[in-house]
């Protein structure tokens, strides 16, 4: 029997791409003279697609998906991931459910048992836990079908009772199939290929595995689809950022050699490569090219343009320097030489006219008051007001250039540096933003040498540093790891080694910033912890905060 | 036996305010002769608190106060709701638990079986549903002790397979008590009173019910905390949007008559109560004071100033007319009637010098293209700007006057009109605010009147009128009801009688603005389904949108 894995990028609600993807990867199986084709979970609708699922009008769009996708089975059978209605009027309206396809009908179904329900996963939302086990039996094997976090309750922080593969090793399974939406962080890959294994080290079957791969707003998919010899070796690895098929002869598995597997790039390079991907979906799926963004001479701003310049061509981003009276000489030659190298339009609006006329407006109403945090916030919105004006008038998508440390401390303007439609260095912490610099240059100068070597600055007052107001970077950046990844309280990081009032001051700083962050653009998620659907806490709350 | 229900305005991770408060009311209840004093559920954290609930010291620190509230009790019983480590490997980290107390010490504990994980509630990502059951007997009592969802699994549609009073039930209990959270909207008090009866009714006990009062940033609280006699008649009512501590005596509840319940205010009047309630705990729960907004002369703005006022006192409010050459004569006029009628600081601050240096830095980089919704932005955004500034130099936070109608189709500026600290009507359609505007005036006319009538108007170009572009609000709104709180399709919508192409556009306008509302404050949820944590939507879609 030759199972072929699809791994496919879908697009959230998009009926009609997501079918033509999935008829074309059957077409394309059975040429390849697959007797079987895998799609992943949920696959007819796309992942997440959140509360659509509590529409009938959705449901039935995807079961329609589904009895299009069986119907296109004919000489070939398909396993596809999406919802179904649970006929019980107990529990919850809903499953997620593997359909198996065969000879143009739906021949089984297994619903999901373990849902996850953390971080971004908001499964037990929607859906009911599966509680009957069954096997599919097909071409004379035995399929212990399962999707996703299924496999996961194995090791030693067991999040569920159950565990679905002891109730189906009873029928003696020849092979494990898990259909999987298994969103991407930086240590994903490995830690999926280490559960994975676990499972067939436990269960001693071959294993197929398909993931998605794609970007559904700020969630990230790498794909990275598994085969496994029943020994627990990878005998198949599919594309890691691209989508896939490829296709491997069961009754031959046992004697596939493990494979080499592709070389996993470290940590920045797979960032990299993340965000590349977030920033071209984002506008491929919105069906618009063309982005806009503040180039400030800072890292920031240039690791941004350097990644949306890969993403969409250098004719479809354009950069505004909007230089102010507190702006250095070179941050706008470090700016201009950043976007001639990157061949990208850009032009000059020095906000001066438009501040110094808003400051008049206000002069009266300000009461003589010394220069402050108003006035700097006035400049970072009015080049925020100009971003938007430009967006607006040419239809420009603009990026947001806030990287993680600033999101965490609240060191930016809402309303201002903080706008954007989509937040590319929102998971990005400052010093890992000095990482991906250097990885952008590693060949040659791409980003100035000087934009990575200054002082950061958000130069609103003259000689301002942004170590003026926060620790710095190499010790801030680890103390909100700690605090944000891994979620030690304050006895703990004092604990590590941290200084107690550097400690205190930036919870109280993370905590206190709540009510910036429920307004931030959507952030591309590259880190176990990013701020956004995966990070729910109240604004008008009191816990290491305001004290 | 004398039970005593503590209705508490708790704070979010305020533990040191809660403690204080939880004593007092222990002191307050022993004081009145009670033998027992029942708090809400998770009263030592405050509800909802969301992912703190991750942080092992956040537990710790309710654990804490779970421990000082027993330590208090001497001579009399209380059971408190507070989250416990889950001491199992198996299974979440946390159990959602009443602690019964009594000489000094936690002498008994219930886990919630129950958790609601839809809407608003996430219970499912932090707590392990109970699994065993028991009985609490005190003073030669048995109390069947539930926590909130416990006892609403009754009636059509149950969501979940068990019910935790059925497994109750062989212990022969003599009452019920159920600890709860119950946020508000505006037929919740009239829903909850029904489940409860109904669980008396089914298992004709008495039943002792304690909620939470007041306002945690965007959900509301209105108390209404009840007992009832086994005849599943209301005996007791404790305040709405208020604290209170009533005192019963479980052995006269049947001999108890059923009382006059309180008059229940009618939708519009209850809305009302809780924005104001809302408003009011905002801003005391930040230990914040003042309050600036943008007076348009339009409805929206005036209905805000008024709730504003009603909160916080005339003295912190103040009010900016930021008049455009588009602006007419009356917007001025009714802007400052509403003002003076209130007695409120206003300042007038024209935009047009801000708006005319801007466009003119613009003019090379517009190409001449006529003037658009780039220039209508410009307008909006300076408003925004000149409201922040203000808001930043003398520590105002700023009110958004958005509506839910506007909220849902996109008629917003997002970095102008949209900004705000919290959302005030942004779970208030159009109409409502009408009707909102018409009881406020009901004794005397606070609002002008021309307000009322004039034709809704951006003003953003010569002559506009929301008509103009959106399907009248009378329309418009039912269009919406349907399909953001009954989730109706299009096909449904159609059947009921609208118009195809009006809930085409309307549905499309909804689904491709989620964009904006992600970028929105937090709003003060007074319906069944409010667009913020309770309604999840992906943004990068393409389901009834885009077409």
């Amino acid at each position: 029997m030759k199972i072929a894995l699809a791994q496919l990028n879908y697009h959230i609600g998009n009926f009609e791409s997501n079918e033509n993807k999935v008829r074309e990867a059957i077409e394309k199986a059975k040429a390849l003279g697959a007797d079987l084709v895998v799609f992943a979970e949920l696959a007819v609708s796309g992942y997440p697609p959140r509360d659509f699922l509590e529409f009938d009008d959705f449901i039935k769009r995807c079961m329609q998906s589904v009895e299009k996708a069986a119907k296109s089975c004919r000489g070939i059978a398909a396993i596809i991931g999406g919802p179904l209605v649970n006929p019980e009027v107990k529990g919850k309206d809903l499953f997620n459910t593997a359909f198996f396809l065969e000879e143009g009908k739906i021949k089984a179904q297994v619903n999901k048992t373990l849902l996850p329900n953390y971080d971004i996963f908001d499964e037990y939302r929607y859906f009911e836990p599966n509680n009957e086990y069954k096997i599919i039996e097909f071409k004379e094997k035995k399929i212990a079908l399962t999707i996703c976090e299924d496999l996961w309750n194995i090791g030693d922080d067991l999040l569920y009772r159950g565990n679905p593969m002891d109730d189906l090793l009873p029928f003696k399974p020849d092979l494990m199939i898990n259909i999987a939406a298994s969103p991407f962080h930086y240590e994903q890959a490995i830690d999926r290929k280490a559960v994975l294994k676990a499972n067939v080290e436990k269960y001693k079957l071959p294993l197929f595995y398909v993931n998605h791969v794609g970007a559904q707003t700020e969630l990230l998919f790498d794909g990275g689809s598994l085969a496994f010899n029943k020994k627990g070796e990878i005998v198949g690895e599919l594309a890691y950022f691209d989508e896939d098929l490829q296709i491997f002869n069961v009754d031959e598995m046992h004697q596939l050699p493990e494979i080499n597997q592709q070389q996993l790039p470290g940590k920045i390079e797979l960032i990299h490569d993340a965000l590349v991907m977030g920033i071209k979906n984002y506008f491929g799926k919105l069906n618009l090219k063309k982005a806009i963004l503040g180039l400030s001479g800072g890292i920031d701003s240039a690791v941004t343009l350097v990644l949306a310049e890969r993403a969409l061509g250098k004719e479809n981003v354009r950069a505004i320097l909007m230089p102010s009276k507190f702006s250095s000489d070179h941050s706008i030659k470090d700016a201009e030489d950043l976007a001639k190298n990157l061949h990208i339009q850009y032009d000059i609006i020095p906000i001066e006219p438009g501040t110094a006329q808003v400051n008049e407006m206000l002069k009266t109403h300000f009461e003589n008051l010394p220069f402050g945090i108003a006035e700097e916030n006035i400049q970072a919105r009015m080049r925020g007001l100009i971003l938007m004006a430009l967006s607006n008038k040419f239809g420009y998508i603009l990026l947001n250039t806030s990287n993680k440390s600033e999101a965490a401390v609240g060191y930016g303007t809402l309303y201002g540096d903080m706008n954007g439609g989509l937040s590319v260095l929102g998971d990005v912490y400052k010093t890992e933003v000095f990482e991906l610099a250097r990885f952008i240059n590693k060949d040659a100068e791409v980003i100035p040498e000087n934009t990575i070597i200054k002082p950061p600055s958000a130069e609103l007052r003259p000689d301002q540093k942004d170590s003026d107001s926060l620790p710095d970077y190499a010790i801030l950046d680890k103390v909100l790891y700690e605090y944000i990844e891994n979620r030690q309280g304050p006895k703990e990081l004092i604990e590590m080694g941290f200084d107690g009032a550097v400690v205190n001051h930036t919870l109280h700083l993370v905590n206190t910033n709540e009510y910036k962050r429920y307004q931030t653009p959507p952030i591309l998620r590259v880190s176990r912890k990013a701020f956004g659907m995966g990070r729910r806490m109240p604004i008008v709350a009191k816990y290491l905060a305001r004290d």
